[in-house]
């Protein structure tokens, strides 16, 4: 009994802690972006966590576990059970790590985040009503789908050497990644961002709100990692947290130190996708690694993350906030590296998990190209001309965010 | 022991949570003020806080928990017991679930939310010694005095179907929510507020901030609803997070599309204050409910809050951040919906929660009218006409939230 | 077993809130500067936790908690153990109160703290490469072996009556707040500071970024004192966030009405700095106070606020967010205050806590000194006049914090 408290309570903190990276999220995205589609941002970052919740207890969370099923996709009903209103009010033990109510809210706080990193890529030219309803799409059906594959207990899970992912670098990050490269393809580049081929830097209009974002994305990592333990093993979470925060700082000095190396400039944008980067590396393996591992996944995260974005830019594509260079990028990268550092280290354990990252990309790829396609199609997914250039804000919101101050246009 | 210290751990983690509510509320109130009044109004919320937390160990503690009384005021001394310096210092167990270090600060973490409360509905317009005054009597005399009633197992405690009032729909912000309508009506509203008898739009000026704000509230709940279990309890502290946080996201989502119907905008403020509603609606029954009753107590608290909002304009009341709408109104709903939805709902009950919200209308009323008119009719409690138009800060501070910023006049 | 868990969970806990503090601290130096070198002091804090942590683990860790050692200086070798790789994977319970993994974290986030102080005092005018040469040499050697005098066992632990210093006024805060001397006396005033002799206000240039600044640290501070127990002990940390925060409350309460008093004026900053002075005043004995001496403490220190900026001022020094004021001022007294109030108040106590402040100021005078003046003599650590005119983040970053706002001239 004290041992599921304490566990319930490291969980629960581990939720609270997840849940506050939407605030990481949306600082990070405004902050990167021009002040005239702000408030768009917000809003559709509060539309994330709040649907995403209730579609998680609608659907999502009996997708994800649902119990016996044949691997790939299986449900266990409607809606959340409710104990308090039946004779099994008393026997809420879960398991021995924390209670069903834990295990729901812990996971449905991770399954907003996939949709929040597509959020980024997009923005500051998508409709917000094909982006809601690709949210609701990609966050009730496809996020747990996918993720019964692996903590479901689906066939990647069974094997013969299983497809292993922490805490989500393919689950989660990948899975936001994907779906914003097929985004960012389907919808083009914002207005002036290439001009005669050549990209232009858009200077996001709010550096401190940016930088906060990823500090407490940082802090969120504390329970996306260490709650990914299922439980408060001493052992295992605090080594959780050390492998996190070294791969972190390791991420932020190579991108820094690279992208000075390379461009001459101590870019604080790059040293904060470095950071994001090396926490985006360390999840897939992050109760594996010894210290030494982490900084060396998270320093190539780091390296990575400068080339990536450089390397999306020649791609032509427009990703203002660098979501595929942190989310997609490191996070393919965190995950085979479980194949080569660490305690599972092994050819096996690589091929499992190269399996893994073709099986995720597969399904996002497809499922995303379908939403968004087929809205492109009908519907449309991107604003006016017109509306891009006055922003967002104005046009779908009819609100300023910053309405007492005087700005400049861009 | 080790269910003493867990217990104390996580009722630690909350009183924490529920101190960083103050940040929450400070950034929702300047978000949606003008930035000439932002230091005004910070330097109120930190007023609130340091002086609630010195005047709360001075008397309110003791008057909150009196002991034996007579169930409508008692009074167990002045400061608090300092056990270190006598002989009792090893027998600090005050009870199974925590210390009493950790029970007084819990609760007087509590106690500076009401003045807060008011605090955003008089913004822009009050001067700032009156508030000052106001706040000792109402968080050191009027909160605990009103508290005692039900958590100090006073009268409303002793009914026989007792008043139920979980973390306090009640308690803490029904009694911020009716100090805040007396406040509005003698202070009277904004120079500009109403037009011809129309009531005006006056924005806010930093909108990523109010939405910060937001988050940080609803992330503060987990503390708030979470510690009001007063144990670790597995079961029920983590149903409270579930049905907090499902509440809040369908306080938010149906508080958006009832305005998006009604006024043909996606409004991020109704949005942000519907998401505060449906956290204030389940605040009373919050470890009563399943998760069914949850989503609709707080569907229906977000559609309190849009009509809660057009009813205040009606009635010529200006107030600038809905305080009115989300903690009176949600708070009155939230405290009948115990005697509806859950495992308390029963004729008897519903009674007991309209008496209830009856004496702390009718002691909340009367003390702050007392307080603000008796104010009003001897050292006045509005700025001047030039003072309100130039600014609060530059006025009673001197000093300019944003120096370095281009400003538009408001 | 269950014991270790959950005073591991506690200790993780208050590594989270310690790391949070550095966002209080980003928030507070640009909140309290000016526009033009926001990018340039967030790059630095940035810098400052990344590689701190790095070098923590590299050396930092093992210099600060040697083993056996002659009491001045000893070094337990490179990196942290890597027990997960070796036969001692499952033999992690370092002690009783958290595991090895924990501690070093802990104790890491700690470390980046007192160069984060200083980097406050010499914003505005300091060339980045030797503020990173600064850093890297002083968290990486400096603090740490400072730190080992007294919690890594050394020689003012084993004094006949051992200095105290619960959580670090002397070692964190006065490490950080002697070294902001001399580097501001090395540094010179900004240009424009003193104007005929007398100093000019050179205001801050975000307000609400200062003051969310000095809330994120007090709820840090729940870490960085709650912590410093080492265990979750129910008393212990309860009783020391209740002088914690008591101590902060008098502190700004003390701070804003001497201020008021003596200036006539409501200075919000004045209030911040105060609950700051009261919080790092009460850190070195929050384990050992009532909470009617905690009250004191941080109500002296408030006062202390007051008179130290006045005096730095007159000194014609230029400590652009007061952190001499509020971490050696402050830090002085509340490590003095050991030896007055609370458990181990005597005279003895007092000489001991004396011996310590003074053995402190020798090795970081000295230290620092020799580190900024080498730096001064040969690559310069000023930037030029122009550099500092138009801004630091145009001139070594080639970025704006805020390109879509219309600015002021400064």
């Amino acid at each position: 009994m004290e041992l599921l408290t304490i566990n319930n309570v490291w969980m629960m903190i581990c939720t609270a802690l997840v849940f506050f990276m939407h605030l990481g999220f949306a600082f990070l995205e405004i902050g990167l972006t021009r002040q005239k589609n702000t408030l768009n941002i917000l809003f559709k970052n509060i539309f994330i966590i709040t649907v995403g919740l209730l579609l998680y207890a609608l659907v999502g969370f009996n997708l994800m576990y649902p119990g016996e099923f044949n691997g790939f996709i299986g449900f266990a009903g409607f809606g959340l059970d409710s104990p308090l209103t039946t004779e099994g009010a008393l026997d809420l033990t879960y398991n021995e790590g924390y209670t069903y109510w834990t295990d729901f809210l812990f996971q449905g706080m991770f399954a907003a985040t996939a949709a929040t990193i597509v959020s980024g890529a997009v923005a500051e030219r998508i409709k917000i009503g094909p982006f809601m309803v690709f949210t609701i799409i990609y966050v009730g059906l496809i996020y747990p789908i996918a993720g019964s594959w692996k903590w479901g207990g689906g066939f990647l899970q069974t094997l013969e050497t299983p497809f292993y992912d922490f805490a989500g670098s393919t689950l989660v990050h990948s899975v936001g990644g994907w779906a914003a490269v097929v985004a960012v393809c389907l919808l083009g580049p914002r207005i002036g961002k290439f001009k005669d081929g050549k990209p232009q830097a858009i200077p996001g209009h709010n550096i401190p709100l940016a930088t906060a974002g990823v500090l407490i994305l940082w802090l969120g990592w504390f329970g996306f990692n260490g709650g990914s333990v299922l439980s408060a093993d001493p052992t295992l979470t605090s080594l959780t947290l050390v492998t996190t925060c070294l791969a972190a700082a390791a991420g932020g000095v190579v991108s820094a130190l690279v992208s000075t190396i390379r461009y001459k400039n101590l870019d604080l944008t790059m040293f904060l996708n470095g950071i994001l980067g090396g926490l985006v590396g360390i999840t897939a393996g992050a109760d594996q690694m010894s210290p030494t591992d982490a900084i060396i996944i998270g320093a190539v995260a780091g390296a990575i993350i400068v080339f990536a974005v450089s390397l999306v830019d020649k791609l032509k594509l427009d990703d203002p906030v660098g979501a595929i260079a942190v989310h997609l990028a490191c996070g393919i990268w965190g995950t085979l590296a479980v194949g080569i550092f660490g305690n599972l280290a092994s050819g096996a354990q690589f091929v499992s998990q190269l399996i893994g990252v073709a099986a995720y990309a597969a399904i996002c790829i497809v499922s995303s190209f379908l939403i968004i396609f087929i809205m492109k199609k009908t519907v449309g997914i991107r604003v006016s001309e017109r509306e891009e250039l006055e922003g967002l804000d104005a046009h779908e919101h009819g609100m300023d965010a910053y309405p007492d101050f005087r700005l400049n246009e861009h």
